[in-house]
């Protein structure tokens, strides 16, 4: 038994995104049934949409970035009710008794979590995301979203969020701390809100000084240009951390320049090519070199209560369904401020 | 006003090492001046003999594993006595004022650390290492060799020893880790020694079996040759550290490969050439790829005391003045099990 409902999908690999219906699961005892308000355009649909990175299923419905509302349970669901608000990022099940699992990093659970879409349920049946009017998730991968975040800039911080949010408090990011965020788009943006909350002084380091009024307003103390060569050289030794939110190639050995002895950048950006470094960058100030993966539920709903407590969202342009293509080729291209959201409420036959 | 001692120098970049003699400056109120009974011999010593390192200052007495006894104390040194066993490892100055001096980790000084040998203090005069007869070192960077350790065996502590011990405290090796060690050397037999004692699971990760009895007998529960391709699989994602003590152009990613997730491979050894990964390797378990440099001056005397309290010391054979070039050569062909020590009674005109 499933339930009919309307979505956007790619049909195959770099086809233009077209509305189509799929099949929701009907409600097993521990699921929610959520009437989705807005999804996330992450960069990652698009590569996944395009095939970027192997592997892909078609039909593909993307969208992990899912805020909504609760429109039914399951009969042994009693963590959320009817109207509750609430989201759903990266991952929709993990096996839940692995030592990951049980640590809360369910994103590495030993069987493999599963994705939100393009990725295959421990049913064996494909997972769809949130471009979509509603979707069926456990509830032990649903999050609160606390009031006073609006459910629009809400949607991305359960994966641009999370994915900036956790480094950050791994990697000790506090007041006395000097915080270098690499690069200014959806992820970069929410580093730069988060880690000022966090009490650091925040830099951008940016390809170019276009964004410099928004992040300065955003809570970035600095905003230097990296195709400006001076920047590494007046910048030598500065940061405690450095958040690299590129995907592009860089050159890592400038990068490890910029940290203080002890200091550590953290990668949550991955480029298709190797990277290189000289193993003395890291030897000559007991540096690190790290990555990270988004975070876990419990995780998760603490950025959100703290993003509740912060008043931070994610700057959004809300479109409607029929904007989707274009709004692919304009993040492509770093052409959005910062983040797009789909409104649900459009996505039809 | 000059001491005139006995030394073993290399006059130019690649000429063999000769007799010589060189000239200890008279004490300062704060030093003391050591008979030095051995001096461990490292492959930097040959790296930077052979100038491959650049900028070598010749004559060069090499030298930064040394182990020895108080002959004379300065007016104000109080710390030591005449006849206390002391050793003294890779830097003999430090600014003492910045913050890095201030926190314990003088290798880091702000204004650079003096190194033992091929470096000039801040007095403007060159330094001369441990393959001599006697030296003068500012008391702050002398350390008490504890009862319990012969000299001989106490040595290669000095470098080896905290090169290894300093990452393996760092990254909070004990009970219930397990850990690699990559490379079973000079370094590599002291880690798996050290990392034994703290009570982890050691594996050492050789290029071959050639060694594994040594390995097993110094503390290893596991020896792996990495020629062997299936060690990558039959190991992946078993260990909470990997100590990296290869100087070598290492597969990055098949070693990260071999981390649990939130694990950390920390290179101790430089090679000169970059190295390579692929970002995925760090994002795909939050893993960290870290370097080292030897340790501070306080962890140097707390890893001698931890070598007394668990009865380590270097593997050493004992060799000659007249026997250094030849060592030399062994060295660089990794045939040496597992430091040669110079006699340093044995340097003479």
């Amino acid at each position: 038994m499933t339930t009919t409902t309307y979505a956007i999908a790619a049909p195959g690999a770099g086809q233009p995104l077209a509305p189509t219906t799929i099949e929701r699961r009907d409600l097993r005892a521990d699921d929610v049934l959520i009437d989705i308000a807005f999804a996330g355009i992450c960069h990652s649909d698009i590569h996944q949409a395009r095939e970027e990175w192997g592997g892909a299923i078609f039909p593909m419905v993307p969208g992990h970035e899912i805020a909504g509302v609760v429109a039914a349970v399951g009969v042994n669901v009693t963590k959320y009710q009817v109207g509750d608000r609430v989201g759903v990022g990266c991952m929709v099940d993990s096996c839940g008794e692995c030592e990951y699992c049980l640590a809360g990093t369910e994103q590495f659970c030993a069987k493999g979590n599963v994705p939100t879409y393009n990725g295959v349920g421990f049913d064996g049946e494909n997972t769809y995301g949130g471009y979509s009017r509603q979707v069926v998730v456990k509830d032990a991968f649903v999050c609160r979203i606390p009031e006073g975040i609006d459910l629009d800039v809400a949607a991305p911080l359960l994966c641009a969020g999370i994915t900036t949010y956790s480094p950050l408090r791994q990697w000790g990011v506090g007041p006395g701390k000097k915080v270098a965020i690499v690069g200014f788009g959806g992820l970069g943006h929410m580093a730069v809100k988060l880690a000022a909350a966090m009490g650091a002084e925040v830099t951008v380091l940016s390809q170019s000084l276009k964004k410099q009024e928004d992040g300065l307003k955003l809570g970035a103390k600095d905003y230097f240009a990296t195709s400006d060569e001076s920047t590494f050289d007046s910048l030598r030794g500065r940061f405690d951390v450095i958040l690299n939110t590129v995907s592009a190639k860089l050159p890592v050995d400038l990068y490890l320049g910029l940290l203080r002895v002890g200091g550590a950048m953290v990668n949550v950006g991955a480029p298709g090519e190797p990277l290189s470094y000289n193993a003395f960058s890291l030897l000559g100030g007991n540096k690190t070199l790290a990555g990270s993966m988004i975070g876990g539920i419990a995780e998760t709903q603490e950025m959100l209560e703290f993003c509740a407590e912060h008043g931070i969202g994610a700057e959004v342009e809300t479109i409607s369904a029929d904007q989707v293509n274009e709004a692919y080729e304009r993040v492509a291209n770093s052409d959005v401020r910062y983040r797009f959201v789909i409104d649900a409420s459009t996505i039809t036959a």
